[in-house]
């Protein structure tokens, strides 16, 4: 059964008969690679008879999707050498490993990367020992694969990184092997409508293989089950023009197959030549390639009397007994013959001719492109100097900016200074403005390709900010482009920035693991902005309001993570071009979007954050010849204001006491050097925070990530942390911190509770500040608004 | 303009002259209500000219959906009414909070709900005033909000949530307005897909309703700019026949969608009506309505010489600067009196007899439905007596079962008890067999309307088990149905449960909410079953392993939140039992699939689950007759193991120290009482873990979990934790375990460590343990297996 469609009318003969030969023997190669990976340890090239010591004793892996992923392969490699396509393919049904590891292994690319699996015999043996071996590689697409940006584990990613690699690669085709599985997830069917963002002057193209063999690891896939004519309107509503290859008869699948790559192609081509040499702006309709072969495709058509070829039980391993079951051990090794390896590989385990017909060759096979190893490619990134962005600060607290605007003045000058580059891009679920970062939109428009109407404002064909409601597609399209090197930024509402929870994840390791392979260049950090954050929801309340992500993120590797709190406009600055500078690690910024006092001038906030954490000499009352009675520390915009309020209240009601000021940006910095890069030594961090006085804490998000941090330092027992309690609701910035006891008349109270021996007159002090609060709450329940000592609060020296 | 589509061909006829007025009459008052929440403090039926006084402060909310809102809710009114319709709306564009507000006081609803906040003058103004304000009420639809299941901050959960609450609800209609903002959203777009699980005779229907206002914040949505024959193919290739509503003048608009809806109500008698009487197993094209009119439809239609109504720029608040612009004062008392509110509510503020005409009665309201206030529905779950399920244990560690499994006959029984009552579901992610909960099978298939072959199992289009590859439309379908009076279990790989983080959670944020509220009745608690958990990822590796979920919850409500760590089979079914019969959590339980040493009988389990936290006197050496000289904690399956591997080691090597086994199933017990109403006093603490011992534990996740629960407690100093550092990769569970410094030699290392005083021979038994880890990684590099000592370890007494 064969089912050409209307798009290929004269498919059975695309391909000579020598052509078909070839590029079947590619794919048996390909398929017999895999079935070994997944069971051999020993006796690769089947030279003698099969026995069970020559099979591995766990056998893991994920046969289904194998076959169908090595006809795509095969048959991308075609066209590429046909074409002289510069070429990356995103392997979306991740556990097709071995897969994507046989392909690599063919071309040659794996044994450039890994030299001692070499492309023969001995190297044969190492490949398929090490998969899914202790010490070996994972049965997934990972950073380990040659050619790949995409961890195959997590399902949902597939499209929207391809759609990340494309985007400012004109040249680029990034085909993307979409599995049936992965189309159910949330965000990959989200990224479908990334064609509505991709540019065809500037931007590469996208070719979406849908291929559905039919079944996940135990149920039939949806999109399999639905009636054909139903699918294309699917795939039609999504933007696209499906192009079907349907069929289990190899030679009749890779006459269709080559005929659906050339339609595709060539519509590439047209879509290309028609918006770049004619102007064209008509939104295309991009094709797709819907493949529908059997899962575990050429394997055992029956185990044990039950079918497998065509169902769910070929997901895995088809074959599970082979060490103890003769019959098993016997179907395996008429299931590898019949590859006939013999045909394939020279006595001495190295492909033959016939088998490498249709690799390309160097950077253009899929193993070896530069794309797939970004570093390879980055440029640094032209951040002016910030001197020019910086606000002025004649004294501290005495102006107030809006960090996240003055952010985005420097941001514009970046996107300006890329826009021949193009290299840089924001992302953002529609909050780019609402974030204050308005300004970008002067050198670049926001990416539409959609309908334009006379009201819109700052679209535009060719922008480089790209602003979808799906956190999943930012996400996924940033990662996409950081991967194939380039830079960028993520500006995510603080609370809703968990969406990408998993996203992070799985990002993170990928950088750890790629940070240990001597051959992956290092690429641009992941930066995340977040604002509109917990403290500063007035309209939205308890749903807006999570500072969690911070603690999820600082679960994962330490040698990629860091996570910053500048408290003002020019400590953003310090810390933005520093992340925008790095590489390799994703960090996360959280920043108010909300008039915020200026502390610190450029000079200082530089010092400030190169340290990461300080004394703020002039906010307290500390002499230098003796320890503080008090530390009061800070991390966070909001944060840092009420402790610089306490500081000041404690200033004029107890002035005898010695208050020590510390402000935290960098909040690795409180973990134990041994624990993090940025993990401040004991000495350090006890000549900042003391070993034996009282530290009361105000912190942006969840306190007991505060003692999570710092619970092996000497002055732990001393510590006393104030922050958000999960206490949310729709009301004023200084409501919320009260009720979440972070507020400056609390932290005056902790202070007395804590300091020892101080004057009688303290306790009227602790008083009135409790007075202070019960005046809050009956003001702001009256009036909605906060007590005009608070509104109008200023700091004075 | 209006576009009333061919299904609707005499769509000008279908409401009377009355009707029209009635229903026009209701939309202008709901309208007025909206208006008036976002901007009055007083004067609330314009009585006087408007004054700067009568303005709030603090201008907060969303207009742009409103009016949109408020047509929906007029005319479902109608057909509710008309039909006798049970009927429940899910408001999917969540800042439509006055929408929603302004029909449940008309209705009345709110007012039985709220007495203060009276349907008359009084109350509009208490309406108003509290909306948005310090202590009042979320501008979003929230668990304040009568009527609702659905909080709208967070958006992409709308129509997994209404199929929720349709599922076994046969009678039900479940009305879903879709933002064309939340339709971007990954989790929305799966979705989607969502009726090729409905079940057309046992479950009710879901009506989506699009509502394609144009704009989100600041950019046009993609699915208002693609042309309607592709909007069509989309909503046709995702199961449905489009209906669509487009236009601005009001009176066309009510006819077109009085139309519209009784096309859509009519189809969907008709479907049910061919699976219920006729037995019809097709799978049916469930209609949607288009909705397509302007953004802030009847608000100012500009504002400073700007365009507002139609465009972005009526989100929030067109009109901004009321209480100090005399211009924009006076163009909101135009928009107000627009409504002509003499009109709709009489001198007393009460709503007229015309705009309550269409409004229906008693808990047919949609703010008085009992369907949104599941509690009130909500039965006991007929969980049958675990002696039936519990493995037998003659002594400890002498037999194996996989913990699942055991749990998987428990659940066919609750499957079966429940085949006629049908209010228990279980979901998953495409995993239920692959985390051996298959037994339940046998009592009920897995959900399924699309196709089906011979090669099939398990599918049944009655079917309780719900799996599809999305964990967000599982975790919406379980809230749905949750939240509507009804029980279930979601069933998750460990690490993939991150990708609904999020979603999680704006769950405990409803349910700590709800549970303040007295008229909200308890419903069942959201399960999580948490397995192919960290450690048993075997072929998988480190894009699988991932024990975050636990920390991530942590932070939330402690009144919601209970995480469980069984050790044994016995222990997930007394925990399982507990959590099923709980209300207003969210447990999680993380419970292994791999087979597990029993270690505890089903009368140990009870108590000790009651207990949360124990010493396993039979697994140590101390005596009673003082302090042991260690404690060995353990807290989940894996852990446990490598605890009493441990102890068995420390017996032998060093039979005089006196060793305490202690084992946490209930995490929260170790913070402190005031932190968590499951948190130990201090003394209780001080005696399980004493004051000054050291304490070994062995924790399944991120280790620093387990000092964030414990830091205040006296011990703190001495407790030292192992656990998961991410370090992951694919291999054996052991060494796993050793790469993570989790295994029983480390672990015996660390007492040796810390253990003052030890015999000189301790030292000797110290290089024992290192050698014998140096053995394993010599033997796993060589085998690929675990050391013959570790892979047959038994426990003996």
């Amino acid at each position: 059964m064969s089912n050409a469609k209307q798009e290929n009318p004269d498919s059975s003969t695309t391909l000579t008969d020598e052509e078909l030969r070839t590029l079947d023997a590619h794919w048996r190669a390909a398929n017999y690679l895999a079935v070994g990976q997944i069971y051999l340890l020993a006796n690769p090239l089947l030279t003698e008879p099969l026995r069970p010591e020559h099979v591995k004793p766990r056998l893991l892996g994920h046969w289904g999707t194998s076959p169908g992923l090595n006809l795509v392969h095969t048959h991308l490699n075609r066209v590429i050498k046909e074409r002289g396509q510069d070429a990356l393919c995103i392997w979306g049904p991740g556990h097709g490993g071995p897969a994507v590891l046989a392909n690599s292994w063919l071309e040659g690319s794996y044994s450039t990367t890994y030299p001692d699996v070499s492309r023969d015999a001995a190297g044969m043996e190492r490949l398929f020992r090490q998969f899914s071996f202790p010490g070996g590689v994972p049965s997934h697409v990972a950073p380990e694969t040659p050619g790949s940006i995409h961890e195959g584990g997590e399902l949902g990613y597939a499209l929207s990184h391809a759609y990340g690699a494309a985007l400012d690669n004109p040249q680029l085709l990034v085909a993307c092997v979409i599995g049936d599985g992965e189309a159910e997830t949330g965000p990959l069917a989200a990224s479908w409508h990334s064609n509505k963002f991709l540019d065809p002057v500037h931007d590469g193209a996208v070719l979406p293989i849908l291929h559905l063999n039919g079944y996940k690891i135990a149920n039939p896939a949806v999109l399999a089950r639905l009636p054909e004519a139903e699918l294309d309107e699917l795939l039609r509503g999504y933007g696209h023009a499906p192009l079907h290859v349907t069929g289990h008869d190899p030679m009749q699948v890779h006459q269709d197959m080559a005929q659906a790559m050339d339609t595709a192609l060539d519509r590439i081509t047209e879509i290309q030549r028609a918006a770049r040499q004619e102007g064209g702006t008509d939104r295309p309709l991009w094709p797709v390639i819907v493949l529908r072969t059997p899962k575990g495709w050429t394997g055992p058509a029956e185990v044990d009397g039950l079918p497998v070829e065509g169902t769910w039980r070929s997901h895995q391993v088809p074959l599970a007994g082979v060490r103890d079951n003769a019959e098993h051990l016997q179907q395996l090794e008429e299931w590898l013959r019949s590859y006939r390896p013999e045909e394939l590989f020279d006595e001495r385990g190295r492909p033959r001719g016939q088998v490498l017909a249709c690799v390309p060759d160097g950077a253009r096979r899929l193993g070896a492109t530069p794309h797939a190893n970004g570093g390879l490619l980055l440029r640094e990134l032209p951040i002016p100097p910030l001197e020019r962005y910086a606000v002025a600060v004649d004294k501290p607290g005495a102006t107030l900016h809006e960090p996240t605007r003055v952010l985005g003045d420097l941001l514009e000058t970046v996107m300006a200074a890329t826009g021949e580059r193009r290299d840089f891009r924001i992302v953002g679920p529609d909050e780019t403005a609402s974030n204050r970062l308005q300004a970008v939109y002067v050198a670049s428009g926001k990416a539409w390709q959609a309908e334009m109407v006379h009201v819109d404002e700052h679209l535009d064909r060719h922008g480089r900010v790209m602003e979808i409601l799906s956190e999943h597609t930012c996400q996924g399209w940033l990662e996409g482009y950081l991967l194939t090197g380039r830079h960028g930024l993520f500006s995510c509402y603080e609370a809703f920035v968990h969406i990408v929870d998993s996203m992070v994840n799985q990002h993170i390791k990928w950088l750890r693991t790629s940070r240990r392979l001597p051959w992956r260049a290092p690429i641009a950090s992941l930066n995340y902005l977040l604002t509109s954050h917990v403290w500063r929801q007035d309209s939205n309340g308890f749903s807006h309001q999570d500072p969690g992500f911070i603690d999820h993120v600082l679960n994962k590797s330490p040698e990629v993570v860091r996570v910053y709190l500048p408290p003002d406009a020019n400590t953003l600055l310090s810390v933005a071009d520093h992340a925008l500078r790095s590489r390799d690690y994703v960090n996360v910024i959280v920043a108010g979007k909300q008039p915020c006092f200026d502390w610190l001038t450029l000079d200082q906030a530089r010092a400030h954050c190169a340290r990461g954490a300080g004394i703020w000499t002039w906010a307290g009352t500390e002499d230098s010849s003796r320890e503080p009675d008090v530390v009061l520390a800070g991390a966070g915009d909001v944060p840092t204001q009420e402790v610089l309020a306490a500081a000041q209240l404690l200033r004029h009601h107890l002035p005898e006491l010695a208050v020590r000021v510390v402000n935290v940006v960098d909040l690795a910095r409180l973990l134990p050097a041994e624990e993090h890069p940025h993990g401040m030594p004991a000495a350090q961090y006890d000549a900042l925070f003391t070993q034996d006085k009282p530290v009361i804490f105000a912190y942006h998000g969840y306190p007991w990530l505060i003692h999570r941090l710092a619970y092996r330092r000497t002055g732990h027992p001393n510590l006393h942390v104030r922050g958000y309690k999960e206490i949310g609701t729709t009301t004023t910035p200084f409501d919320m911190v009260v009720r979440n006891d972070l507020d400056r008349y609390r932290l005056v109270m902790d202070v007395i509770d804590r300091v020892p021996g101080l004057a009688v007159r303290a306790a009227d002090v602790r008083q009135q500040m409790e007075d202070t609060r019960l005046r809050h709450h009956a003001w702001i329940r009256e009036h909605g608004t906060d007590l005009p000592e608070v509104a109008d609060w200023t700091w004075t020296a």
